[in-house]
């Protein structure tokens, strides 16, 4: 892990710099589809310089937001593209996972073609997971691809979202049943947008980064150990500096495996459980990160039972989860009968059977191919 | 050009074939996505077994068609399929452009969940261009992304929908506007399936032939000349042969360009003023070859207007078309105003120019950046 990081030179274009901020950068390697990762402070400010920095061209352009995060950080990001010659349109959905769907979807496209967006304009998602995936998803499949710059503000979606190219909708029969892979052309990540973040959200987020430390690096788990409470306190050189590490651990995942062949699955640890308990309460009691968090307790003990790891990291595991704030037993109104039916529907089922993911130590995982009813067996 | 070819060997599962029939193969090499075209007689009842051999895998798959092409192919399709140990669903829709939209898409998405689909599970895609952009768009955005398998019924789409991976809907706004690039798995391509086409609709596929003489290939526009009253006769054998030169003129451009960066735009000529007759007539008066036919003799003038090429040229690309029974004049009823208009929405536009296609000799084209008004003089 790096200190705070001296700013980057990003030329004339961001001569409005605040006098200090931090900026640092993940690339991506994907070939003709790398991009670049931006994570500091004051960042907002220089979306416009960072896009053409990154070649996109000035002119039409799309921000899309929804009514939570837009009147709080739309008026900078649209000033700042205007300042750098861009004209964008301003598109608003509404908040929440029930508006990404092909209605919304098509709401989009019809502002897209009201706004006379070519194709080389970009699309620019400001938002968490949904404002990202539905705005990906457009422009994935607008004109057959636009440029897609993400500017995540939620600390999931900045984790998660910032890498991997998934986009989606959902479908009345499952999340994101219908999607794309595609590559955004530049990610900006600024930490001070989760100052308004709610609390609970923030902690939801914290589980994903605790994942990335269970399956790839026990320097981050440590890390996380150490000084959970400056994270909790949203220290900013200490944020920047961890979602950089998991962008950096993400990345090098799926440089490894662009479309889920097999190793990306890795990043599934505590989401079979996880997305089932989502399933079972209607997506409305649990937070993305809290399900996922009951999951990798649940996948830790799954793995000490089949004699995988010692009980001392389930242990550990748990301890941490708990200091966060997020819950890691499986709630007892929860039926396994429920439980089963939802991992049946698993995106990741082949030939019938689940890939679980288990954990032999700290940084080291593995694959095993479960019945429903076997993984059930261990609720 | 080759004679007729013999029979490829496909293995067991093709035992049931009939005694005498044509298969060849084109490859489109495209790295990890490259896919065999199968061309030939008598494909459809061995439809099964080419996905078989091409990995896929038996259990869940989906045919879809439309309501004209499916009352005379799905059964053989279906029974082949069965054979081979898939279970299909069989997905309708109803004929025509206007039925290629968000709302039978999302018709074809409900269908796939009810049917139980998975990630694996092929979607075949029976018909000419409106049913395979459509499936090929939900096979590209499905789980995001399933195997897709085309067997294109319409010379036009054997043509050209066979190569180069573009899948799409319609936008009340624009032709093609949301898509993806995908590329199919496989490509069957029955040349039996050409005697149900409606003669208007083969002699205006034959205008997408001889634009791939025009721009690549001198020997093809020679031989369209020379043999023509056998390519309108349906020749099995002549047809599987130029059409698998079309499909490997193609590959090549396409196999150099996959996302039309640049070169690829060769593909459009006589397509900028074919699409503005199109989009000027409602898309009601012309099929597309014959816009193009009007398209590509109004390029050859005006290259030859430009000092690019020679009047022979013009008049020679005219003869064949007018032997073949396709216009070459720009209709009376059309004015200037309207053509420049739907120009002026060409999706190749860039900067306010549209990069027209001429020709400099048969086989020999270049690009000339061109204002829409600059073209329209020519009219």
């Amino acid at each position: 892990m790096t200190g705070p990081v001296f700013p980057h030179q990003v030329g004339k274009l961001l001569d409005s710099q605040p006098e200090i901020f931090v900026m640092d950068t993940v690339t991506v390697n994907l070939g003709s589809r790398s991009y670049p990762i931006r994570i500091g402070t004051g960042l907002l400010a220089q979306v416009g310089g960072l896009l053409r920095e990154q070649g996109l061209r000035p002119g039409p352009a799309a921000l899309v937001t929804d009514s939570v995060v837009g009147p709080l950080y739309r008026k900078e990001v649209n000033d700042s593209l205007c300042q750098a010659d861009f004209t964008p349109i301003v598109i608003e959905i509404p908040p929440g996972e029930e508006h990404k769907n092909l209605a919304w979807l098509s709401f989009v496209y019809d502002k897209l073609v009201a706004g006379g967006l070519e194709r080389r304009s970009p699309l620019i998602a400001l938002g968490g997971g949904v404002v990202g995936d539905l705005t990906g998803f457009a422009a994935a499949t607008f004109q057959r691809g636009v440029p897609f710059v993400q500017i995540p503000t939620t600390l999931l979606a900045q984790v998660d979202a910032s890498v991997g190219g998934k986009t989606a909708i959902d479908h009345p029969a499952g999340k994101n049943l219908i999607g794309a892979f595609y590559q955004p052309r530049l990610v900006v990540i600024d930490v001070d947008t989760l100052r308004t973040l709610p609390e609970r959200e923030f902690r939801a987020g914290v589980a994903e980064v605790i994942k990335y430390g269970v399956i790839l690096s026990p320097e981050l788990f440590a890390l996380l150990e150490q000084r959970r409470e400056a994270v909790l306190g949203l220290d900013p050189v200490l944020l920047a500096d961890i979602i950089k590490t998991c962008c950096q651990l993400k990345a090098r995942v799926v440089e490894e495996d662009e479309t889920e062949g097999d190793y990306r699955a890795i990043l599934n640890f505590g989401h079979t459980l996880g997305h089932a308990i989502e399933n079972a309460t209607g997506y409305t009691k649990y937070l993305h990160g809290e399900a996922v968090a009951i999951g990798m307790a649940f996948a830790a003990r799954l793995s000490q039972r089949r004699g995988l790891c010692s009980e001392a990291l389930g242990a550990r595991l748990s301890r941490l989860l708990k200091n966060v704030g997020l819950p890691c037993t499986v709630p007892a109104d929860l039926t396994k009968a429920h439980l089963i039916a939802g991992m049946a529907t698993d995106k990741k089922m082949a030939e019938g059977r689940v890939k679980f993911v288990c954990v032999e130590d700290l940084g080291k995982t593995r694959f095993e191919y479960l019945d429903v009813r076997e993984i059930g067996a261990y609720l």
